[in-house]
């Protein structure tokens, strides 16, 4: 972790740059996954799996057996847990649910908004090393509050063809029985096109790796809807003397571990804070199981010492952090300060873990400085907002001569006449 | 317009087509213009206001003398009805402010979302021959609304250099102060990459042709965000025998006129409404100044006969209209079957015309089909929806065990460790 003392104002566009990725040039093999899939659909789709997973399928949905298998696998201490999050989960994304307010405009012009859920929407879930079974939490617990009609979720198989039992485990409990054992790119090409097996969705969210990712910004061109552009993960940290170094270098690690690319900022009025905080990094790295992923993060990563908290909240909002820990005693203090962050943990004891899984916030967040024009996934992500409105005779005539002004001043004379035609046929009655 | 009588739903599919258009490739002439913009600034705006207005400018920003100008420029009934349609759009749009709910998902854990206004926006409102100053109330109220810091507005200047008086009375009367005579392709580069006249915006909205909808599409890629993707505007209309096919017909004109490529789409039950409204379109086409666009439109477009309105409110969800009016006495009977639409009209006098201007709903709205899967503009398009969370000892006591668990199982074991040093810490004190 490399530390700044006072850096010049200047000099802090440097230092909100993300790291560089080595972008791969997969535009032209996630191209060609795309179009196998659309033209061969099942069959692209077994073969793939034969070729990036290494496993031979059978049939590509799961069906309910394994499910129920999943289910007696899983220990009980750990569907307890995710019980306990999926109601926090529930009750925080319920409280997002738009109350339809009728606002009378104008005597006679009524006007509101009604949430309906997207139709058909896709998850996509990662395998790999780390089975992402909070993300189905945090996707399909919003997709079923919202009225979603049709949710399905795909995630590689492993190479006996399997789907770990804690992804069945929790898609079951959030209700979600289509699940489909694909991955990669090859999984949001089938959810876009769909196949004999895989039904066609509207929207597609969920994280991957970077042929996931080169997939949806390709398939986002051609009319369906992704839940937001990816990057790697992130977290910035504000503490001065009133924080726990202890606990800092832990957020900062639980960061870290995500990702070689994963950056872990931490800013403080405090030299102190820092030291004692990069010395409490050196103790905790030695016990993580995935200590060379986070070292390599910690290499890229800042600590950054400022004038004041005050100039801290100033450089987090030019970082636009996905995560934003605040771990000072005075916290909420900033909150009105706050302009661009994803999501926001206040004093010692909100660490992001909490966030991540259980407090009932989402955890599927803006990385990248994206914060700064978009927000986290929640019951929003999964809804259009349809506008209606009704006007009566009484309406027509209070706005319809303004109406006919606007229309004739932009040059569109149908447009007038469609308000004319019915202001004489109330004038003559 | 071309009559179809109680098609079989097999054949719905082809029906909801929209008109396939000439997509020229515009790529690489944008990219270049991106790019030239990108390094060559205020310079390259220079040289393509010469080059695609035809004009040669002293300066790029608007200055304040020349708003006074357009103020007394335009005729006061006007200005009277611009007022009137502000007033009911900043109603309705402040009804979607969110009330900030603080909801305690377990005992001590506290989660909270907040509306923060995106800092920096840019208005793009397309010249030519109609001044689309209504989309300036229509965005500019939003952002006023949602405490945007920067609202900028882009245009393109006519031969004589000048803006349209209505687009600089209107943009002033929203309190836009930076308005800016560039067009096309190269305004949208200006607000992505900023120059020396221009901000750098975080999120560009507008209407514009295929130049404008394609640099909107490229700078999205490099982390720019846009209000929506963009396609030619369109109507469905419902009517029974209880529909006035005068209405009808003017409201599908008032669709038509808009381009050759808009869309109109008439479905109905009874035979009778379709031939009227038939007869209908000839006699008000021959009166409209913009009638040769309309005519084109018409030809591609559909008059659907089904065997009841539930078939038809089927169909026009398949087809997801931008705007959908229930043109029958009982419209409002049809509310909860609505699943795709970007705004609906209910009955008689609820014109489109009075969306577009003055009713108080938004008028930029998703085409194409994308209201399946995107809302149109609200307060929400220029928000980002924050959330924080606050957790007390009591709080990570009651979910800090069920996190330990879900981390370890997702092999996360820095996730877990912020957890379990708090725990810890908690206990031993």
């Amino acid at each position: 972790m490399r530390v700044y003392k006072n850096p010049n104002k200047s000099d802090w566009n440097t230092l909100i740059k993300r790291p560089i990725l080595e972008q791969q040039d997969l535009d032209d093999i996630v191209i060609d996954i795309l179009k196998d899939v659309k033209n061969n659909k099942d069959q692209a789709l077994f073969k793939y799996a034969e070729k990036f997973d290494k496993t031979k399928l059978d049939t590509i949905q799961i069906d309910a057996n394994e499910i129920e298998t999943a289910k007696n696998q899983l220990p009980q201490d750990l569907k307890n847990a995710i019980n306990l999050a999926k109601q926090n989960i529930e009750t925080f994304h319920k409280s997002q649910k738009e109350k339809e307010q009728i606002i009378e405009t104008t005597k006679g012009v009524k006007c509101w908004r009604r949430s309906v859920g997207i139709e058909k929407v896709g998850l996509y879930i990662p395998g790999g090393s780390a089975p992402l079974f909070s993300t189905i939490l945090m996707l399909g617990i919003p997709a079923q509050l919202a009225g979603c009609k049709e949710i399905i979720l795909c995630s590689p198989p492993n190479k006996e063809g399997h789907i770990n039992p804690a992804i069945l485990y929790t898609a079951n409990l959030v209700g979600i029985s289509k699940i489909y054992k694909v991955g990669g790119a090859q999984a949001i090409a089938a959810m876009a096109y769909g196949t004999e097996s895989i039904p066609q969705v509207y929207k597609i969210f969920g994280p991957g790796n970077q042929f996931v990712t080169k997939a949806k910004e390709l398939i986002q061109q051609q009319g369906v809807a992704i839940d937001m552009p990816a990057g790697p993960s992130e977290v910035l940290v504000i503490a001065d003397k009133t924080s726990n170094p202890e606990f800092v270098a832990a957020d900062l690690l639980s960061q870290a571990e995500h990702g070689a690319d994963s950056q872990v900022i931490l800013v403080s009025d405090d030299e102190n804070i820092i030291n004692q905080t990069i010395a409490e990094l050196d103790k905790q790295l030695s016990q993580l199981p995935r200590k060379a992923i986070a070292e390599k993060a910690l290499k890229i990563s800042r600590a950054i010492q400022l004038n004041s908290i005050n100039e801290c909240i100033e450089f987090s909002n030019l970082y636009a952090p996905e995560h934003l820990i605040i771990a000072t005693d005075n916290a909420s203090d900033y909150i009105e300060h706050i302009t661009n962050a994803g999501s926001v943990f206040l004093g010692k004891y909100s660490c992001e873990s909490a966030g991540d899984y259980a407090s009932g916030t989402n955890h599927t967040l803006p990385t990248n400085g994206y914060a700064r024009n978009y927000s986290g996934v929640s019951l929003d992500s999964f809804v259009k907002k349809i506008t209606f409105q009704n006007l009566n005779k009484e309406g027509i005539k209070n706005i319809g001569p303004a109406i006919e002004l606007m229309a004739e001043a932009e040059g569109l004379d149908a447009h007038k006449n469609a308000v004319t035609l019915r202001l004489k046929q109330i004038n003559n009655v």
